[in-house]
């Protein structure tokens, strides 16, 4: 096995050009084995296996640099740089990022896996090398599907100003994740059937020079072009064609439920992935989303569904697509523009519905404020999968949402504890036109709570209540005096005031909702953390505390009302969130607890980049376990 | 006066196209006359005067949707909708906002001051008008200067798929706010040089229609074109070139300091220009940082000051910047590639330096977060003009800054209080290879304090000694079982461990400053609030408190070992940050501090969307003022 006998580049060199074609096949051996094992890239793993072993055959990593865009392309690259036993030895399956990470090699340059960021990496490295007046070759790698990426053209543009040699690969295969969209395709299709001959041509008309390739899986014509390359004094723009896919059938057939898959079965391609083959499932909020958002838009032609090149994370299969028509727009990969865009829809009566994923929320946190916010438009923006349990690669951790949100004026986001609440918000979102909304899907899952709904303390069917009925809860009357809706156990229906029930479940005005009634412990148990709140207040009770356990709901906005009237009759509060404490949701109860009294005791995870972590343990080391916790709430109770 | 009896744009409809020069020279006038007394954007308004008449008459506002990008271009298009007076009367100058206000009117669509948001919003507006089956024209206008931005490109590439009609003007006038950089702008130029028949075309390599007019300041001719593109039922993109500064000699000759200018003389054009002008001025930041930026780079040719279009705000005037030659980058108005670009430098050895206004790093959050932070490169950032102090416009609010950076793991963020301790945290910013370091320049005037230097208690020229040696500071020893090289009073430098003595400061780790020691209050008053910090505590101190004054000088990161060591003799902590609460700094101590049974009290301003504000009024409806902040510490006092 050639493979084998590679451990850096200089062995890669020294293969016999004929010896290539079993290399690369053992290449896409290795990729399929331990991706079949252990889950991974697959499309664009296999597309580039070619193009890889040309580049360390060209250049000299990592004196010469490489930089792979989004790098969840560089399996053969981790292969041929000292790293094959990870895709060879089914004990070393799994034992690398699925990305570049400088800590694992020096031929790694960058943690990434975010897109359209090589092509400004790369010219920051050849001016960083102009400036030290030393001579090496910097290469950007860059697929067709990151070029949408507003990123991406500024580097491109800058590219052409800073005039030195850089060597920007575009493979193209034609598959962003699903398939492309944008005007620019056109012109990669035009210059492909053209042979690069188009006259009018996106590189050239970004200043830059420009070669073309249609043999990208021919690794010998690869070569040779790069070879020409190599020590290049200016910009050049290398347009190379690849099959997502190459060499294995039923990748090479379904680009889309392709492009990232769980464990499958190399011979008959049967697979498990996840999220997108359980888009139509209805345990899953994708599956939930899709059904619901489906269902509204038959119901109003102004209903559009947004996404930015991800439509399974919201339950959006290649058949919801075609269903929903024009009231469905993948824009690609461009998070900025479906931000702005669905401020756009927004302004002039439509009603947006953009779903994406917590983590690319940040490509967007101007548009957020400057567009949505500033002009407080009611778009819907449904935020998947921001939980500590959510991915766990350092490039894509998505617990920082709720610090990114929660100096946004104008915004309001909600957390839903379960199925109904998430649809009670959908129907309120959708029906308000007064602000942005954005909606955190719980990340850990789905949960059902429909005895909470029966009984109306979560989604209690009725907007709060401002006339002082004599009403009793159970055996106690809770915040009467402000009109809550707040019950205890099963009786609340019958203390709802006549002339507010029947009425939708309301979130025009930040309000908490008590689920059980305590005193002394107020736990505050947000989103998706509402769950780890019940355990705590179980775990408590078990030591004869009785604690109050809150719904808060709103996660960037208080209720000071329920927070004044707990203030007197606690004095010790809980915060609990599924993300960063650092600029999070308890910091502001903190602050505004501060000058009070009261003990304010907040969990979450402490900012930081953990890689690959169990969500669990990294609770566990941030004092984010239910032991913890009480431990903390006792010890702050003695302390009075 | 035709001005005079326009109330709408019927009104401009109605006019006989023969008296159309006459309109355009009152409304140049009219711009003129009410800028140089109040100050506004000059070269960008005088340009579009023909294109403003010309839209108007040829569209029906508001029923069309007209899009103005940045929309500082305005002046014309508010005259023609019924505004005019606040242009004529002397007494309403300065009435309206400087960017379109739909509070203003209706003809104002959006809230915006952002560049390259325009054809993103037309696309939305396009998008809502076909699924609702409605007919009216979506026209955005966008200068050349704007299309450097990604969002710009990714609604252009979106558009083009769209397929819908939308007419986008690109106002060509050869300038961003200084000279344009970028590939792209050579293809402007070639398109004006063929007359728009150059084969290679950006727009039509992005899937648009194009058309070009070289008279842009003809109103006939562009009356016409736009004529003919009205009702258009796919998108097209019409370039247009006009003067920046049209009709007015200095502003035409002297593009970048006539962007923007305070009050001037029309006869001589002498004018006041802030803060352009005082790039030389060693009394602002801009001048102070471009004098020791300058010297840096002579010293050490790896320096690299890297700009967004906004250079002056760093000092760097066209003469700094020839001087600078290859180490002086200006990317255009890309904030985006900067902060990436200036990863890719960190990462190749060179030193970048990024100046970046406040309000424009939100542009970029995600580059901060994946390129630079998970990848901890020492890029050194300048955050210029983030303060309640800075632009008072709704659209350019420069304080929220901190609650952007406060998640953002390996950022180090400092707040200096004075010119001294800048310049001691550039010198360690440059220096250091551990991590991204954002320095927040205060944004409240420049402020020395040389006696604080010469005592040693805020640059004490030492690094934090972990030496125990017996030392006295005045009467008093602080925090010695820490090492720290606190002190009070002149005595410091005595006191310094003679180990230690002249090493150059350290920001290696979060480590608070003490300034006045004293008990019971605990005053932390971050960077540009460092004054207000000691006018609070000088009242305390007359009403018989003796408070302690920190200089925190970390603005992201907590010195645990300093509040834990406070909360032992501290009863009440006030946090004072020149910026928004919520997800700011205070939070973090509030979150800290919350366990334990000290008060909490944070000052700064909420979050919101304030336009045109007074600072010390919006200070004020926050109760960040010196007697309401004394009023509430002797409150909290008294409630022990």
């Amino acid at each position: 096995m050639l493979l084998e006998r590679i451990s850096s580049p200089q062995d890669v060199k020294r293969l016999e050009p004929e010896t290539l074609p079993e290399l690369c096949a053992e290449i896409r051996r290795a990729i399929l084995t331990s991706s079949a094992s252990v889950g991974g890239h697959i499309g664009s793993n296999l597309g580039v296996v070619e193009l890889t072993v040309a580049l360390h055959r060209v250049f000299d990593s990592p004196t010469d640099k490489l930089i792979f865009d989004v790098s969840h392309q560089t399996y053969a690259h981790k292969m041929l740089t000292g790293r094959a036993s990870n895709y060879l030895d089914p004990a070393e399956f799994g034992g690398l990022s699925g990305f570049t990470s400088p800590d694992e090699s020096e031929h790694d340059l960058f943690s990434m896996g975010h897109t359209s960021t090589s092509v400004s990496l790369a010219c920051g490295m050849a001016k960083a090398r102009d400036l030290a007046g030393e001579r090496y070759n910097v290469v950007a790698v860059i697929g067709d599907g990151s070029l949408s990426g507003g990123l991406a053209f500024e580097g491109l543009d800058n590219l052409a100003e800073l005039g030195t040699g850089v060597i920007v690969i575009v493979n193209d295969n034609g598959w962003s994740i699903a398939e492309n969209h944008g005007g620019l395709y056109r012109n990669l299709a035009e210059l492909r059937e053209s042979e690069g001959k188009a006259p009018c041509n996106l590189f050239r008309a970004l200043g830059l020079d420009y070669r073309f390739l249609a043999e990208g899986n021919d690794e010998a014509a690869v070569e040779r072009v790069l070879a020409e390359l190599r020590g290049i004094d200016h910009p050049v723009v290398l347009h190379l064609c690849t099959t997502k896919g190459a060499g294995y059938e039923p990748a090479a057939a379904d680009s889309e439920n392709w492009h990232h898959v769980g464990p499958f079965d190399i011979e008959s391609g049967a697979y498990d992935v996840f999220p997108r083959n359980r888009c139509e499932d209805t345990e899953t909020y994708a599956g939930i989303t899709g059904a619901y958002l489906l269902n509204r838009m038959q119901a109003d032609r102004r209903v559009v569904a947004i996404s930015a090149a991800t439509p399974y994370i919201m339950g959006f299969t290649p058949l919801r697509r075609a269903r929903a028509g024009k009231q469905f727009v993948d824009v690609g990969i461009a998070e900025e523009h479906a931000v702005t865009y669905a401020a756009g829809l927004a302004r002039a009566g439509a009603k947006p519905v953009l779903g994406l994923y917590g983590v690319f929320m940040q490509r967007a946190y101007d548009e957020f404020w400057h567009d949505l916010c500033l002009n407080s438009l009611p778009a819907v923006i449904l935020d998947f999968g921001s939980s500590v349990f959510g991915t766990a690669d350092a490039t894509h951790l998505s617990f920082f949402d709720l610090a990114l949100q929660g100096a946004l004026p104008n915004l309001r986001c909600l957390a839903p504890v379960c199925r109904e609440e998430y649809e009670a918000m959908l129907d309120w979102a959708l029906a308000q036109n007064e602000r942005p909304v954005v909606i955190r899907v719980p990340g850990n899952g789905v949960v059902s709570r429909p005895e909470l709904l029966a009984n109306g303390v979560i989604d209690a069917g009725v907007a709060p209540c401002s006339a002082k009925v004599g009403r009793t809860v159970g055996e106690q009357v809770l915040h009467e005096e402000a009109g809550e809706t707040v019950a205890r156990g099963g009786e609340a229906r019958d203390a709802v005031c006549a002339d507010c029930a029947g009425l939708p479940v309301s979130f025009d005005e930040p309000r908490y909702r008590t689920v059980r009634a305590g005193s002394d412990v107020a736990v505050l148990a947000l989103g998706s953390f509402f769950g780890l709140g019940e355990r705590v207040c179980d775990a408590l009770t078990e030591q004869d505390v009785t604690p109050t356990l809150m719904n808060p709901r709103f996660a960037t906005e208080l209720d000071e009302r329920a927070l004044d009237s707990l203030a007197t009759s606690h004095r010790v509060f809980v915060t609990l969130e599924d993300g960063v404490l650092e600029g999070g949701w308890g910091e502001k109860i903190a602050r505004y607890l501060g000058p009070s009294a009261v003990r304010v005791l907040c969990y979450g995870v402490h900012k930081g980049f953990p890689d690959r972590f169990d969500a669990e343990e990294l609770l566990a080391q941030n004092g984010t376990t239910v032991e913890a916790i009480v431990a903390d709430i006792r010890s702050a109770l003695r302390d009075f």
